[in-house]
């Protein structure tokens, strides 16, 4: 026994002696009498080999009983963290680690800082205090407090059933897409459904065309796919229809408002789209992510409303009619899609939360949706005018003109503007805005040069201080 | 004009005529007749070419103003749907499809069947009547009703910092495994945490260890991703470390009771894992799916709370300790495992509702969900017990004993059973029972035969109804 041994020794003897059990304690004797001699033995402090006192012995010199010590004796042998030798007593096992510092170090790492603001102008964002905080935990409460007998059964993957039913309604009324309950899929958001579209319905390798510029995260979730993606620069009537690929076996497109600029695809691109699409035996994806804020004129009825082969995937989500929190988007898919869906659904598990369901539902069927975004829409159109008139002294810099719809503007740079947009965009960061160079959605080269400005989220005061920290960094580069 | 071109249109004329607006309606008479015409032209009764009357003339023929007209007509030229010929008035757009099917004909698609109660003796399905809904009820109404400012922010993606603060508590309380706050990242659940593990940490191709019999899903999400996965026939007591693989990249382990046998891995093998994973520098991914219910003996500590290496992922879920319908997960990673798994969540974007976190960090900061554990605990000793005793006229066909924890039992089939596990289980999901064959966990050859009971979920009755089914199956069969 080295010197060094003999000390673990009598330092072990030491702690064993010093054991304190809390007799007050809810955990009974023998389990803090194992967790104590376990972390003896983790702790180093009892050393591999090191004798234990009988269970006997151990009982007296704690006032415990003898089931109590040989309780803890026996389930640490069973843990291996001890080990019996016949006739020779009870050892302190080998092979085990000499000291056991914390994992990783664990106290070191900072606490997680609460989730911090938006940062104004930020795009996509919805106005979250305007959200109806108390009609919402209402809708909640009723649904759980004492559920039907369906929230407790075994979840239906596509989704809730009265939810998909209120989503099938909500599309008929705003945008024109007759649907049933059936062919609407809950998702937990626009990124999830990306993500089951590429598996369900595409094979690694396919070509699927895309707009350039787009949204990047849905150029991200196709490529991790392994799809081979066929960006098409928009023009000003949105996609390029007539050069889509004529092998493409997909196409994801913004219809309504080509993203992030806003261009709508009129009618004959559309029906030409669906057209190729039906020709090629391809899937179009309909991503309508904003079109519920349109503030003049109507909206063109959906492209999946126009849908006659059965090819187009209706993706739309919660993230800007509600709240990004919910985490609940969805999907509208013709019946030949749906099993293909399903499949890729029951394979990886269901993502969306049942917890929201009902409550939306309910919010959804009693009007309090409808109700909600005719109030953004009303807001958001007040929040457009705000930025416009904040961002007037910049003229000269930036162009700045009104859109009839979404939660944010395209202000292209003029050529007097002394900064690129992506160090613009970045300055802009440090300053704690979250404006976006226009340049960061495009895929292909000759990016055109601008802002993307997200007003939807921010009260007047709040978009007049980011006009003015925006001109401070253009004016004084 | 050919005979049903002229049909086409005369009924066109009648079809307009006969347009009904209905002037109680809150949508206004412009948008009504927009709507009304839009579906004329789309369900073909209007054809392409067809010429309109005059705004002036349909005002008349409707009793509306011209300004509702002119209005309507406008926004379908505009659409597209109509076109105007300078100085020969208003046509019905041509390029647009004869006639207008319902898409996919949804109204054929049967209404979502609500869904249905889990079958008897399904797995892993925990007892969502005693799931303490009034609680629960009431923890989401205070956290919505007025939310702090924090849950109104910018969602961390790796989850709420309370609920990941009470994760943290619960694993050192019951998992012996200490953890900062911060190696919490919330997921909807373990199959999300596979997926992001298999991205975030591992390259297609990566070889990866996996027990066999192991958890399909999980299987099937490290296949989605790629992974060459090495399968390890787990023997008596659990996984057989010496044979890893010396090139691994990562295991997927289930120490405390390998799935579904239940073995618990001794702390040899334990130390043996963690050695061989830090010389080869793999992951090993520690999958603990229903350790909170162990009713006679102490659990093992988690393996993660012995890895001063840095290499564990630790991998727990809600699923079986509340509820299923939650979509509620976490991982616990290692400080150096978390930028890469941060990344990949941002990348792929969040899955997990924020709804119910807020909610769920309440309940456990104030004991709600260690108290619904212990309750469980008994719940399910008392219904294994119960299953136990329905089984015993069986004895001569399944090998019966008790578990000393978890939510099923694992029952070999004897030589004199008459059926094999696939074929007991196809015919007990004919008769409405969950049951799986054991052998479908396995991936090698010589798959043992068995069943795979559970019964957490199910009170007595329902057990002793089940087993009597299962009796008629295996007696008659």
């Amino acid at each position: 026994m080295t010197r060094s041994e003999q000390f673990s020794h009598t330092s072990f003897q030491a702690a064993l002696v010093s054991l304190s059990l809390d007799r007050a304690s809810a955990l009974p004797l023998h389990q803090q009498l194992t967790e104590a001699l376990r972390d003896l033995v983790l702790s180093g402090r009892a050393p591999a080999g090191a004798r234990l006192p009988s269970s006997r012995q151990l009982a007296q010199e704690l006032s415990v009983s003898r089931v109590t010590t040989l309780t803890a004796l026996e389930q640490l042998v069973a843990e291996g963290y001890l080990e019996t030798r016949r006739g020779a007593g009870t050892f302190v096992a080998h092979d085990l680690p000499r000291a056991a510092p914390a994992v990783g170090a664990p106290a070191d790492l900072p606490a997680p800082q609460p989730p911090q603001p938006y940062a104004p102008l930020s795009p996509a964002i919805p106005d979250l205090a305007g959200f109806p905080h108390a009609d919402w935990a209402r809708h909640l409460e009723r649904a759980w407090r004492a559920p039907e007998p369906g929230l407790l059964a075994r979840p239906d993957p596509l989704g809730w059933p009265p939810l998909r039913a209120a989503i099938a309604a909500h599309l008929e009324g705003w945008r024109g897409l007759r649907c049933a309950p059936a062919q609407v899929i809950i998702t937990s958001g626009a990124s999830e459904s990306f993500d089951l579209i590429a598996r369900a319905l595409f094979a690694p390798g396919d070509t699927v065309a895309i707009e350039d510029p787009a949204f990047p995260p849905m150029r991200h979730a196709l490529t991790r796919a392994g799809l081979a993606l066929h960006p098409l620069r928009v023009d000003a009537e949105g996609l390029p229809v007539d050069a889509l690929p004529a092998r493409m076996r997909g196409a994801v497109v913004t219809p309504s408002r080509s993203y992030p600029l806003g261009t709508t695809l009129p009618l004959p691109r559309r029906l030409a789209l669906l057209d190729h699409a039906a020709r090629a035996g391809a899937w179009v994806i309909e991503d309508d992510y904003d079109s519920e804020f349109r503030y003049t004129g109507q909206p063109l009825p959906a492209l999946a409303s126009l849908d006659h082969a059965g090819r187009v995937i209706y993706v739309g989500s919660f993230s800007k009619t509600l709240s990004p929190a919910l985490r609940l988007g969805y999907m509208v898919a013709p019946p030949r899609a749906l099993p293909l869906l399903q499949q890729a659904i029951a394979a990886a598990g269901p993502r969306a939360s049942l917890v929201p369901q009902p409550a939306l539902a309910a919010f959804m069927a009693q009007g309090g949706f409808a109700t909600h975004l005719r109030r953004m829409r009303r807001l958001y159109a007040e929040r457009q005018r705000a930025l416009i008139h904040a961002l007037a002294p910049l003229a000269d810099l930036l162009q700045v003109a009104p859109d009839p719809a979404g939660m944010h503007l395209v202000c292209p740079l003029t050529p007097a503007c002394p900064l690129g947009d992506h160090d613009i965009a970045r300055r802009a960061a440090r300053a704690g805005l979250g404006l976006r160079a226009l340049s960061a959605y495009f895929d292909g080269p000759e990016a055109p040069q601008g802002l993307v400005l997200g007003y939807a989220g921010f009260n007047a005061d709040t978009l007049r201080d980011a006009a003015a920290t925006l001109a401070a960094i253009l004016r004084h580069p």
